[in-house]
């Protein structure tokens, strides 16, 4: 495996990994003011595409990596929206 | 241009432009207890090995993309450190 592509794969293992710590802490703390709603909404929209995209390409890094992110991206979505939905109930 | 193709620049284009607002809301509002500090120093350290890997590759959508993400993602980096800092000075 040449460097380039030893890069592009220590990339790639970074942005997709960096979602795992931010669910973690998210589920645990179930604390998400600081994060932004439209943030969160753009990274899943954007996941769902890239993983259309890559099966339309059939290229299975691209698969891989949006599957996990898929998941990460959820659990944030799904704690912001809840904390979102909750306030509007309070008023 | 192909659907395939359009599909990969709305992805690009939402998981690029997801960190603006993020980084419009840390700035605003300089609080950052709810972000992950290894979310978003992978988030930098992978943008900066897609950037030199988009060099090397000499692939212009990963670099210009990367580009734009390297200062959203430096923006809510810094914010973070600085309250991570400020906390441990608090002690």
């Amino acid at each position: 495996m040449d460097s380039t592509t030893i890069i592009g794969l220590v990339a790639a293992f970074l942005t997709t990994g960096a979602y795992v710590p931010q669910a973690v802490k998210t589920w645990r703390t179930r604390r998400t003011g600081d994060l932004s709603l439209s943030m969160f909404t753009m990274v899943f929209l954007g996941t769902v595409s890239w993983l259309v995209y890559g099966i339309l390409k059939d290229d299975l890094p691209i698969i891989l990596a949006n599957t996990i992110t898929l998941g990460t991206s959820f659990i944030i979505l799904y704690f912001k929206l809840r904390e979102v939905m909750e306030q509007r109930r309070a008023g």
